[in-house]
């Protein structure tokens, strides 16, 4: 099959990759869709040591599987446990420590013909989903995974730091709670999606410091996150959400002396990502940057890489 | 009267140091006994910016105040209130941005004859209580702060990591909630003081890194944190209980990865504390390391830094 594969010096388009093989617990998937993550261009600097196939957000149909899957439209969640420690037990498969993950982690990704995933780990698409709107699946999910982890109330004033993909997802995700939420960013053109939306977003430099309940950062970025610390109230809450591979320069001294709350905050729940999706209350499909067809996949990463570049989407 | 004042540059005993007033709000306290804190240290070098008396752990006796209290023993909370504005009313008062703090901000401390505090900040010592150990409720205080911000379970497995006085303390505790708590240090005479308690510690050479559900960040180093962060099981919580002044290099990848809590720990609730040492439930006085004279101060601060020193204390 074509797959664009990553042997930790070279990202090409091989045109003959090993076809994923399906078994008992697995399902073959033909991808229709795939996006491109931050993480995607992190793994090509070195993160996680990735090598094969990129690639963790997908819609796609499934070719071999069991009877009732096979011709249906899905997406998958990325964390393949092994469903048997402790972690599993206790509903934490997203953190058991023997999982591969799709395209990160010990399992071939989604910038391919086809991925291989764990039948366990598809979710149905609704009719009323285009592909283009069920790829936003996984990063909508990461971003209601917040909701999962911080109760928010009505009266709660949040602030979102950064206006990329995951950003836009997050303020849009937040929102829907009814809390106050402030989108602040860096690009006028991603900041717009927001307004048209009916939510408050702000350029970095109109943006009057004062405390929040709670700051959800998003920028990737050392300057954001020392911006986002001081950002938060007393006893208020920062989620981390972007995953910063290097080591950054801080101090933590403000979340001692304002005895903040950090949540690091990784991939979310799928049904919930689904229902709003399908119920049109999240709006994705302005994040589009472009699709690229999959042979075009290496300027595809590139272009995804640019500053400012929204969803960069590979169809095979 | 005598004080030890730092004026930015010069550390001394000042033997005609202008005596605190007392006003309508706040009494007049006769130090009886003072402890010296890392924080002092911090500051010293050049931490808030504090520049007047030093000190903020004691207990005294009131000596101008209202007369129900004068001729009693009192130890005082170090955050000073505005109780008018917003964290006020919602009785975050350690966290007014109008605060003043007894030796750290804005207000004198303790190492010195008289010492002066609002009023309501003072709490009657129990007759039980030895100055030695009353002059510990602060820095107790913040260790059940700890148990104020995180619900422990009988089955958390707890790591205190760090055996200074407040890693000391916070293992005493964390204890008393049922939770299988160990402490790991470098001092082998410090941790002995937990052994006697029937407390697990062990020096961290000796200590094999495994999932904590809680751990507890009490080195005040950045390779201390390093340590914690990787110790925490995934989903589990980190409290951070040094107030680190510097800045750290550091990646917070984990936190993100593993959706770690990271809890800021600072000032804790008088009451408890106090509870606690009048019933014995935790020992103290085996922390001390020395009691200098008030007029030895100088020689006493640079004691309290020296790697491994317990709880300096001073009496003016």
């Amino acid at each position: 099959m074509r797959a664009l594969n990553w042997n930790g010096s070279e990202f090409s388009l091989d045109p003959a990759y090993p076809t994923p093989a399906a078994d008992d617990l697995s399902s073959l998937i033909r991808v229709r869709l795939a996006g491109i993550c931050s993480t995607d261009l992190q793994i090509l600097r070195g993160y996680m040591g990735f090598r094969g196939v990129l690639g963790h957000e997908m819609v796609g149909e499934v070719v071999e599987g069991p009877r009732e899957l096979v011709g249906k439209r899905v997406v998958s969640e990325i964390n393949f446990a092994c469903g048997r420690c402790e972690s599993c037990g206790i509903g934490l498969g997203r953190h058991c420590p023997r999982r591969r993950v799709m395209g990160i982690l010990g399992a071939g990704g989604s910038f391919a013909e086809y991925v291989a995933a764990p039948t366990e780990n598809l979710h149905l698409v609704p009719d009323g989903l285009s592909d283009e709107e069920a790829v936003f699946t996984e990063p909508l999910a990461a971003a209601f995974e917040i909701l999962e982890q911080v109760e928010l109330n009505f009266s709660d004033e949040v602030l979102v730091l950064g206006d990329g993909k995951l950003g836009l997802l997050c303020a849009q995700a937040l929102r829907l709670t009814g809390a106050r939420v402030s989108a602040v960013g860096k690009h006028e053109k991603k900041l717009a999606i927001l307004k048209k939306l009916g939510i408050r977003a702000l350029p970095l430099s109109d943006w009057k410091p004062h405390p929040c309940d709670v700051v959800v950062e998003a920028t990737g970025s050392t300057s954001g996150l020392k911006i986002a610390i001081d950002a938060v109230r007393p006893r208020g809450t920062l989620v981390l959400k972007s995953t910063l591979a290097h080591d950054h320069s801080l101090s933590l001294a403000p979340v001692v002396i304002n005895e903040i709350t950090v949540v690091g905050s990784r991939c979310g729940p799928f049904p919930p990502a689904l229902e709003a999706l399908a119920n049109k209350s999240i709006s994705v499909t302005p994040l589009i940057e472009k699709v690229y067809p999959l042979n075009e996949g290496v300027e595809a990463v590139a272009d995804a890489g640019r500053s400012g570049a929204l969803k960069v989407l590979l169809r095979p």
